[in-house]
C-alpha cells in the first residue's frame, strides 16, 4: 500500500511541475497562479494536501524586460501529501542547487 | 502596425491553450483556474483585456469517475484584447462544432 | 527502496501526460511524436524502460475539419519500467473507459 | 488578409513554446525532440514551413547532475511560414539577450 501511495504522490509532482512550467509570471500573479496550482493538485486521487509556492527572488532575478518571465524550475516549490486508507506518504519537489535540478523526493 | 498587433494576439492564444489543456480541472476549481490563466495572459506584452472561461456543461460532461477531468480544449472559451499604440485587435477562442476544432479568430 | 521507485515511476507517468497532452498530432506525426515522448522519459533518473503509442482509432474518432486534433487522454498509453539498484517497478497510463479516466498504476 | 496570416503565425510560436517548454532534453534527444516539434507546428492550419532548433550550448550550460535539463525558453528557436491564398508572412522565435525573452517577431 506504501508503494502505491508513493507512486501517487510522484504522480502528483511530476504532473505538476510538466503543466504549469511555462507560465507567465510576475510578483503580480505568484500568488493566484500558485493557489491554482494547488486547486489542480486537490482534485486528484487520494491528496490530502497540496502546497505550492514560487520563490519570489528567483522570480525577480529571472524578469524579463516586459516585467515578467516563464515560470522555471528554480523557483518552483510544492508539497504533496497523500493518503490511501491509513497510509501517508509526503513528497517535496525542490530546486537542488548542487544538482542543478528540480529535485523530487519523498520525505516520509 | 495592425498586423503586429494581430500577430501578438495570435500569441496569447496560442500560448494559453497549449500551456493550460490538460489541467485538472472541476466545478471546484474552474473559477480559479480561469482566473489565473487571465492573469498570465495580462502579463503578455500589449494585452489590454483578458477573459477566460470554462463552460461548465461540457467540464460536467467530461467528469470521470474521480470528480474531475483535464481541461480540454472544448471546454475553453478566450478573448483577448491587444493594444499597441493606437491600434486595437480583438481575438477570441471558442470551440467549433462543425470543424469540431478550437478555432482561434480576429474578431476586429 | 520499493516505494522510492514507486515514487519514481509516478512521476514519469504524471510528466508524460501533463507535458504533451494538448500537442498537435495527426496520422502523420503520430509515430514520431511518440519517440520523442518516449525518449523525454528515457532521459530522466532511474528509467530502463520505457514505451509510448498513440491509439490510431481513437486519434482517428477525434480529427477536426483540419485534419489533425490535439493529443488527448483517451488516446495515450505509455508503459515506464524503473530501476534502483536491484528494484523495479512497472508501471501503465491507459485510458480506463469506465471511469473515463486516464488510469495509472503499478503493474508489478 | 495579411493580419490574418499573422495572426496565425502568432498562434503557432504561442503554441510551440507553452506546449513543449519543460519537456526532458539532453544531447541525445535533441534532435529528435525538434523534429517532433515541427512535426507539430505543420500540422497547424496555414503553415508552408516551420523549422525548431534548440541550441546545444544554452542546452549544455543548462545540463543537471542528472545529464540532461527541461527544454528553457533560452535555448529554443523557431521559424514558421504562414500562407494564406496568395499572402505570406513569417516570424521567428528567438531568445533576445538584452530583454532577457523570448521574443518572437514578424520578420516579414
Amino acid at each position: 500500500m506504501k508503494e502505491i501511495a508513493a507512486f501517487e504522490a510522484g504522480i502528483k509532482l511530476g504532473a505538476l511541475f510538466h503543466q504549469f512550467i511555462g507560465a507567465p509570471v510576475s510578483h503580480d500573479n505568484a500568488e493566484i497562479l500558485a493557489r491554482a496550482m494547488e486547486s489542480c493538485m486537490k482534485l486528484q486521487p487520494y491528496v490530502a494536501e497540496a502546497e505550492v509556492s514560487i520563490d519570489r527572488k528567483k522570480l525577480e532575478a529571472k524578469l524579463s524586460g516586459f516585467g515578467y518571465c516563464s515560470l522555471s524550475p528554480e523557483m518552483l516549490r510544492a508539497r504533496v501529501k497523500v493518503r490511501i486508507s491509513e497510509v501517508e506518504v509526503e513528497a517535496v519537489l525542490e530546486w537542488d542547487e548542487e544538482r542543478n535540478y528540480p529535485l523530487m523526493k519523498l520525505v516520509r
